[in-house]
């Protein structure tokens, strides 16, 4: 018989999920993908309640969750913005926050700019709680997103060189990939300027695990190597020289010509994007960051589902 | 066989309907009024989902579009005030919010205080989109709902004659509704004070359009010869003197007393009110104005319906 | 046959419900936790809309509203935080907004921080209007979960000896749940500072409905006493001298010590808590505040069906 091994689990971080355990959700999501394209809705989840409980305001991962609920029969509770509540105004506790929350929902998923804060919750809590970012912490769900991307677009998880472009430091959502992609002991290039490149504890991490690591700040050097080009925001509040700013800005833009030469690399961004690519890749075939999106949708479903113990 | 000329398209401004269309539309919402008198809910939508995209927040509007859907048996994901949310603040442009807002949803409703905002969507995504206000721009959906309201309460569109009161200069509501009206040839009294009279190009593109135009200060007058009178707020940031705001905004104010004499005449109003029409009026049988309201979801439940191409 | 007395009603303040009124929706709101534990959700409410327009953002009650209201099938229309809308902002009254928003719901849930602004909504409208909290005034739906509680707890409403512990003078909390109990002629311990005492009249209006009052601030003498502690939250804003506030809070923190020869003893709190009750109390299985706040979701299902009429 089959056992799910997801059944009342919480999604703290990336590491929290085994090689198998990505594979078993990037299968389910896939099987979500086609029959939904089919019967636009399903019943699997009719009779339970999601809690999204947004201490940061963030429409895109708050509206994919939810859209993800409501696809597979269940309803939501939104707190698009909890900081404005009268209960965290008047200091109370994450875990106490929680607490309440599960009593009106089968699962939470909460954002919150601190550290630790969605392990804070699901200490308190029986129900599955589902991090969707805590502060410079992880982001588990882009991470699964971003795996499905690249499997659906390039057939595969192994085998596979994947460039990192940007602020590989303080980007969380790079860490959690970098994490993930290294059970598949993939070929990792990390292109950033020397201010933002990936700290070093992290780097042996992901050598450790398989990965093949190189660092450089040649972004040439990734476009002609890579399969899968994932480009990151460089923001300006981590420089204190806004020339030194502009000057890096403007050496990780990807533009139409830069990527002329390789049709075959798939582009990836965690969105939103502001400049760091420009408006003319986006008709390319191998710009893939709005697929990238829209399969936050299928790869939340799966992951709803799994954690609820309702699998089709 | 039917043809639906509304399948898939978006609604920008007014004058993208054809005369024929909105009385499509108008006939639909009817249909949908006298049966949910009965049913209570439709399964028509069942398995849709609307986003809600409010750059500001308009309690009125967005309600109005969820509840309609909700109606049909839709879903709604729901962005009371996407200016806070993170990607907004990151620089995000309309076209890529409204591209990944697409990918959750299967129709997009925009408010945003930028002329152009909601083509400007409509240009970046496949989904149909509707412009729910683009600032000083358009909201084609209030002109809807106000012919609805013309409609049911006249028994007919054309041989009405119409006369706007308040601050026809700024005020998108009359501009969209007597770009419409002009299509049944219908006689329009604008009566505002000189400062804040209707722009004379849209006075003249009126007049080519057949419509009877006539401009007046004298509220008494319009009184005595409308069938319909449909009344507007005069906003105090308009005037540099506030005196002069308060002389006008007193001789442009709606009371029993002045309409005594004519219990036929149908008030409207777009609502919020603030004061230009007192509150001794709301009791009248042909104080229209929450009626109006109402009308909203039945207009944009037909909306919703023919744009998704799901008619009953 | 059956008459339900509460069908098409208002709930405004706690002392609309007669007590053989109470203990109908204490006995329906049982019905449905038993129920559901079952079914998960009923069709009971299908096709109802019910609206929560909080004009003082609370996720606590209206997510409590809000997933009983699913969990009977119907849906919600939600304004997090009504304050924000641009109709508030131009002026619009409450009676307004209220009338509008009936044209979209069929049941209306309020909180605003004006005493009084529940009954201006009630009287503007012919939808029931529920009192979600208006400011110092009323919060009945707090009450008859606290109720819910007790019964649930002590499996009995009168016979029960309450302590109430913290700032009686202002807590909207206590002087609704002290009114209700009065029907059952308990015996209210009132333990407060002399500055916070409940006021006079109310404790005179209590003993005249047949209650028995102790006034005191000795804690200590209400936990030797007591069946019930209901500990509220003493705010710093009521003290113009800060050393005052910090001995008085610590002279009514609730830990887990205090409570060591009353196992008996149900300790329960409206939430959020701050630090009037050590996290050391949690644990107890007498710590009753995160199951009474569960309780809210039973006793308002029961209220929405008894109110909508539509009894299972």
């Amino acid at each position: 018989m089959f056992v799910n091994p997801l059944a009342r689990r919480d999604l703290i971080g990336i590491d929290d999920l085994s090689k198998d355990e990505i594979v078993f959700l990037l299968d389910l999501g896939n099987r979500f993908e086609e029959t939904i394209g089919r019967t636009r809705v399903m019943d699997l989840l009719h009779g339970f309640q999601l809690a999204t409980l947004f201490y940061e305001p963030s429409t895109r991962t708050r509206l994919s969750f939810e859209s993800a609920m409501q696809r597979l029969g269940g309803q939501v509770l939104s707190v698009a913005d909890a900081r404005t509540a009268s209960s965290a105004a008047k200091g109370e506790s994450i875990a106490d926050a929680a607490r309440v929350v599960a009593t009106y929902a089968d699962i939470l998923v909460q954002r919150h700019p601190a550290i630790g804060s969605a392990q804070e919750a699901a200490d308190a809590v029986e129900i599955p709680v589902i991090n969707a970012g805590d502060g410079a912490g992880e982001h588990p769900t882009q991470a699964l997103l971003d795996l499905y991307t690249i499997w659906k677009e390039k057939g595969r998880l192994d085998h596979v060189t994947i460039a990192m472009v940007g602020d590989l430091k303080h980007g969380r959502t790079v860490h959690s990939l970098s994490k993930a992609l290294a059970c598949w002991k993939d070929h990792l290039i990390l292109v950033s300027p020397p201010a933002l490149k990936m700290d070093s504890h992290l780097v042996a991490y992901l050598g450790q695990k398989g990965a093949q690591v190189t660092e450089t700040d040649d972004l040439q050097l990734a476009i002609n190597e890579a399969d899968v080009l994932y480009v990151t925001r460089i923001q300006r509040e981590r420089f204190s020289d806004p020339e030194e700013y502009l000057r890096l800005r403007g050496s990780y833009t990807i533009n139409r010509a830069l990527l002329a030469a390789r049709p075959d690399l798939t582009v990836m961004h965690p969105l939103p994007r502001v400049d760091e690519i420009a408006t003319d890749v986006d008709s390319l075939p191998n710009a893939a960051y709005f697929r990238q999106a829209n399969n936050g949708v299928w790869a939340r479903m799966a992951l709803l589902a799994a954690l609820l113990d309702r699998l089709p």
